[in-house]
């Protein structure tokens, strides 16, 4: 176990929306993401999803509003509920969730990145 | 469900060694908490404990090794393992762990705070 730079670590990869294992912790994986553009709708039914914007900005677009977050904010999505993550310009991003989530939810297609990629 | 500014949280209190909950992820809480000083030996039996620095330098001191964590690093403490945070300046942390974690483990002393205290 050695100490993880977010910075160094991001510096590592440049594809969009193709989260990176960097850590875990219990059953937990923490996951680093750089988006851009559109993401899909989707869900995930057995577990709330933890979004830490580390550089950049992004919004997460709900049923029922649109959530704006800037560097050093975070939003928790809970579990079931339907969101779509957007970013205009690349933003990068620290994800916390179980082991096991596929980052589309329940839907498999274009945008369906591989599980447990660690950097 | 509103988002939230790591830095507009750590703005509304000063005492070291206190964590506050400022969301929860399934059973897992986030934490915020302001450290300087020496911390106690300790370590949580059940779990591991994320510290991930937000502004500062801070240092966890283990029975083998000592790391120093800086702004934008992050380390998992292993279940089970004795370990003592430090901080020659005041540092400000994020920490993420089970609900009902107790910051001292099992020993109770001085710096024993009080556990799920919201900010």
């Amino acid at each position: 176990m050695s100490k993880i730079n977010l910075k160094e670590k991001l510096s590592l990869f440049s594809e969009h929306w193709s989260p990176k294992v960097i850590s875990e912790l219990n059953d937990y994986q923490i996951k680093l993401v750089k988006i851009k553009g559109d993401f899909v709708w989707h869900n995930h039914s057995e577990t709330d999803e933890l979004f830490l914007v580390i550089d950049g900005e992004m919004k997460i677009e709900f049923k029922d509003k649109t959530v704006e977050l800037n560097k050093g904010e975070m939003y928790v999505v809970p579990k079931g509920v339907e969101h779509r993550p957007y970013a205009e310009n690349e933003c990068e991003i620290m994800l916390i969730e179980p082991k096991d989530v596929v980052n589309t939810g329940e839907k498999e297609n274009d945008l369906t990145a591989s599980n447990d990629v660690w950097i």
